[in-house]
């Protein structure tokens, strides 16, 4: 393992539970009945730990990586889009045409679209592109590691130092997406090899598939599951995020790491970015403290996912439930104000005392 | 019934149908997977069939009503709370300390408080306060009818000219949020006798109340219905609300139908709210067409009212559901950038053609 990733694991910390009490009677002293902002105090109570206990707590700015990739599992023909519709969709975000696009400007998320190796070549330079290629798409895991270890370990310390660098530029909070055609099949492979989940249970539609093209999906991750028995017997969390991962998931594990690192706000965004959030974890688990669920993604595996989070001791809780399944980062975009509106109930609501309102009788 | 009241009544047509497929067309033309954003399509449809088959769908500016009254219901002592807060909650909403203020203030929403009859007199002038006082609040509805059924023909009169005035300011949204100490007692009446509920499976602990005190409501209720068999066995909607309601949720009600009648987009806050809606609704039921509803109230009577609506043929489908309980127009507050967002993605995207993106295999 590279120094980079040894030194993140290493700095990465679980956020201090002393603050929570101090925020809980912050909140209830806000002039609301005890509790009535449900979901939004107990983000705004994870915020104060995370944030170490400032009096102000702060998401803004925010930034959003949408990392795209092109996956040797394609060749399977696992997905009714064409491969090449990754790349022409690069050119949609940098057109600014898609939908990531219209809601990060809505929502004063700063967005940078992150080239992890889409097939073509790089692309010509753009203000919003960050490239950090690592080839010509991954292989094809249902005949070969998708990647080695060591362009794990890279795809992972790129992620890392996109996360280091936001840190840098005073961003508060980072979320992640992804673009990358058959990205399903290698998230599904994912869960079910970190998370012990059967590829029946949890291989759907993605974009648009068919039952039948639902059920081809689920076979070429078992096939894969048997040719890589040795490696996910093994159990090792870089191993299985180089076998079966995608270039877009590995830096989207190693933004989470580095996100957590930096004491940063983790906004995930729906199946492949969790996907990226569960190898994090399995490397880390104190990534957890500083990560947030945008969005319950209409991937019917993803509820599994979720209770097979939540029997491992998690608390996922995902803001929204909106039916939404596109990825780019669209629910992460769609939570972030929700976790603004939590921030600036902490830090701006008047108290009993102050706004002179009776309390209970 | 005056003429304003029946001139609305008469004016608030359905919604047509046939922009709907046009809206589909145009949904399905957009660079994403079709009807992968779930619900926002389906908001972004219904605003399309709203405004006409406008080409450019628009939300803002958007205007909430936050309307406050007090209650005879009161002196039944089915509150945790003292009487006076609704005036001392008018005043931190004046003040800028409640959480409607913040949560408007961060979703540029202009906020107006409506006096609709707080016990103890008018408040002093202020910019964002409206004088609707129809009253030292309502009478006690356990001994007698909380208002006279002029004085609830004035309140949505008054509640009328309110979405009016903001369809003339132009407009193109309105929330309707309240504060009202025991108005969940009001309001959980009117659900029972509009949408035939019992009192023990509606009342729950609005700001806070013990499971005694839940149980001392449903029999405050109980007994009130008892009292005013005839009017409810007669089942006219304005005297049902007369008998059971406030003077903030009777405003509400004409709200709902001024917006409705104006083609403004509605977005319902919580369980009070809701129950204004409900009124608005047994009035004139093409109300709906024009409605969103913000969220699922953490009020454990807000789910069997869900269904009562789903069994009347409605679709209730709220944005968010986040434990809220608060009222106010929070929830509304924090739903708009949701409606916002279906507006700007069906305005903004690129289409397969335009941005060159390959469609289905």
């Amino acid at each position: 393992m590279k120094k980079l990733l040894q030194n993140t694991l290493t700095n990465i910390i679980p956020i201090s539970k002393e603050f929570e009490e101090k925020a809980q009677k912050h909140l209830d002293n806000l002039t609301k009945p005890k509790g009535s902002l449900g979901q939004l105090e107990d983000v705004a109570k994870r915020l104060y730990c995370i944030q170490g206990g400032q009096s102000t707590l702060r998401v803004d700015p925010a930034q959003m990586f949408t990392v795209a990739a092109d996956h040797g599992i394609a060749s399977e023909n696992v997905s009714p889009y064409p491969q090449e519709v990754t790349r022409q969709m690069v050119h949609n975000f940098l057109s600014q045409g898609a939908a990531i696009n219209v809601l990060c400007k809505q929502n004063n998320i700063s967005l940078s679209v992150v080239d992890a190796g889409c097939v073509g070549g790089g692309f010509p330079a753009h203000a919003q592109l960050i490239d950090k290629r690592l080839g010509e798409g991954t292989k094809n895991f249902a005949r070969e590691a998708a990647m080695s270890r060591e362009l794990c370990i890279q795809a992972l310390e790129h992620g890392i130092e996109l996360a280091h660098e936001a840190a840098e530029n005073d961003f508060a909070c980072i979320g992640i997406g992804e673009m990358g055609i058959t990205n399903t099949t290698s998230a599904t492979a994912l869960f079910c090899a970190y998370c012990k989940l059967d590829p029946k249970l949890i291989a759907g539609p993605g974009t648009g598939a068919s039952p039948a093209l639902i059920a081809h999906k689920a076979k070429v991750i078992e096939s894969a599951f048997t040719l890589h028995t040795p490696t996910l017997q093994k159990g090792d969390a870089i191993d299985i995020l180089a076998t079966l991962g995608g270039f877009e998931i590995a830096v989207m594990t190693g933004i989470a790491l580095g996100a957590a690192e930096k004491k940063c706000i983790l906004m995930v965004d729906g199946f492949i970015s969790t996907a990226a959030f569960v190898a994090a974890y399995a490397l880390c688990p104190a990534v957890q403290d500083y990560t947030f669920f945008s969005h319950i993604s209409a991937e019917p595996g993803y509820t599994h996912v979720l209770h097979a989070l939540e029997k491992q001791g998690l608390r996922p809780a995902p803001l929204l439930q909106l039916q939404m399944r596109l990825g780019e980062g669209t629910g992460a975009a769609l939570a972030i104000p929700l976790v603004r509106a939590a921030a600036n109930i902490f830090n701006d609501m008047a108290t009993f005392d102050s706004a002179s309102v009776s309390g209970e009788l």
